[in-house]
């Protein structure tokens, strides 16, 4: 069936694979959108060079439409702005940042906008800075996130409330039962990271692979809330974090803690000691490494069982 | 339509109403019976004395089905186990402890017994002691919570999968959207607090009630993480305890500025300063007060008009 989400970005499933950083380049990109859903190359962690070629690789690999995410703090983010003008990329997902900033050049070239945010109220500014939809991420989603702490549960209900342009919902959904539930909130679609980060397709180091499908229920918290609040994976990093935490310490001290390029040493190099490792709390119960386009089958045969199964229970 | 919650509790609606402390007593807990749910007496802010009372004016109150919510690390749980048993109390929800403690006692006296938990291996727990349904109560609900941080989300779909007997989800519902989420993840019940705290029929202080209504998203904390963590409305005393976290505060220090009696104070007498003031995210979109008995009704109306649409939509 056709919806919002479907329509505006001309896909057969409301299911969008997040941009991640380390993660999500043009190989998985294209496997998701070769299965029906929108694949979105993660530029967060690319050079200018790096995003071009990504770009023109997922071009190569599918003739359906992918997207750039687009962390707006990042240093490069003027040059990603010029290569998805020039490489005709169709959808950008902004976040970590204003809407206003770019919204109105990428639309002038005909390019559809969508901003992440983490509260209702930040989903209104987005609205009105013209964007077409809006993902709104709960506090149990990978990576950075909002310091108000709302769940997906309680986000997706008000965000929805808040805007007339379609909701996204991010945070917690891996599965079609999880997709079911955010639709039953509102939601016109599914923005899903976690899951895709143990794909074949996915640029994470194999180790990173591994932690994520052997991480346990309570194995991941909202840490660095002084600097930036990111989810992480616990390894010595995170224990590392925690106790500097726990002792009152400052941005100052945990910036120095973090360093540079520990993101990259984590989730691209595969030091499970001392890298930094985003991801979601669904890690919980990620338990096999799976081919991307079967997890976009997976849920969307999950999601028909059970909204069919609803669609016959009353109270 | 029936199902495990509402045949093993006899109730027409599975939507179960938390026991609250200085919230929920016999008013609270006749009205949502009387209405189709099932109400639950709080007894963690009761002497002895006092839920003998209230349980005897509830069985005045309806003659469906109630039950008192007993937190085992009460200093009068013992007394209070005495009374439910002497005054035929139908159901027990337990929480704040170890589900081995009366499970057997009161199962022995022909009791239902469930009890609360914020994981699926402490689920796993509460089936192994014998318990007919488990609460899986997630981060984003008012009161006590666990030291996880496990979402409604991302726990509902675990505990589903870790146990047989039926789970009631907790933590950000008071909706029928929320509520119809909750099954599409496995739920066979919920259990909804904060949504009936701004009710006439709740013991809350009106200050609280208005303060509930007023509250935005955002407006809560779990905090007091290094005592037992407790999902905080904003207020002086929040304020004052967050700065005290701040500076990496231990457990001594905040127990000292906690004192005695602050959630009294708070919920109970209005003192929205000093007060310690309980309550769920899902106060952010809670903007009116009404009856109980309305709310459950209102709830029934919109699960089943979402169920139904879910029913027709195919990806």
């Amino acid at each position: 069936m056709e919806n919002r989400i479907t329509e505006l970005f001309k896909i057969k499933y409301p299911i969008i694979q997040a941009g991640m950083i380390w993660c999500s380049g043009w190989r998985l990109a294209s496997a998701v959108s070769n299965a029906g859903g929108l694949g979105i190359i993660g530029s967060g962690s690319m050079y200018p060079e790096v995003l071009k070629e990504h770009v023109k690789k997922c071009k190569a690999a599918t003739n359906k439409p992918f997207a750039v995410n687009l962390p707006l703090l990042y240093p490069d983010s003027e040059k990603h702005v010029e290569t998805i003008i020039e490489e005709k990329v169709p959808i950008v997902f902004s976040s970590a940042g204003s809407p206003k900033k770019w919204t109105p050049l990428l639309k002038e070239n005909g390019i559809t906008v969508v901003h992440v945010v983490a509260s209702s109220v930040l989903a209104k500014k987005v609205q009105l800075a013209g964007c077409d939809a809006v993902v709104a991420e709960g506090f149990e989603a990978g990576g950075h996130n909002g310091r108000e702490e709302t769940t997906t549960m309680c986000l997706i209900p008000q965000a929805v409330n808040a805007v007339d342009i379609p909701v996204i919902a991010a945070g917690g959904i891996g599965t079609g039962r999880t997709m079911t539930a955010a639709f039953a909130m509102g939601a016109e679609g599914v923005q899903i990271g976690s899951r895709f980060v143990a794909t074949p397709e996915s640029s994470a180091h194999e180790y990173f692979k591994n932690a994520v499908i052997e991480a346990k229920e309570g194995d991941t918290k909202l840490s660095l809330k002084k600097l930036v609040p990111v989810r992480l994976l616990r390894n010595q990093f995170f224990e590392d974090v925690q106790a500097l935490e726990a002792k009152g310490a400052e941005g100052g001290e945990l910036l120095e803690l973090l360093g540079r390029g520990r993101s990259k040493k984590g989730m691209f190099e595969g030091d499970m000691i001392e890298g930094e490792l985003e991801i979601g709390q669904i890690s919980g119960y990620i338990d096999a490494m799976k081919p991307a386009g079967q997890i976009v089958q997976e849920i969307v045969n999950e999601f028909n069982l059970v909204a069919e199964d609803l669609g016959s229970y009353r109270l």
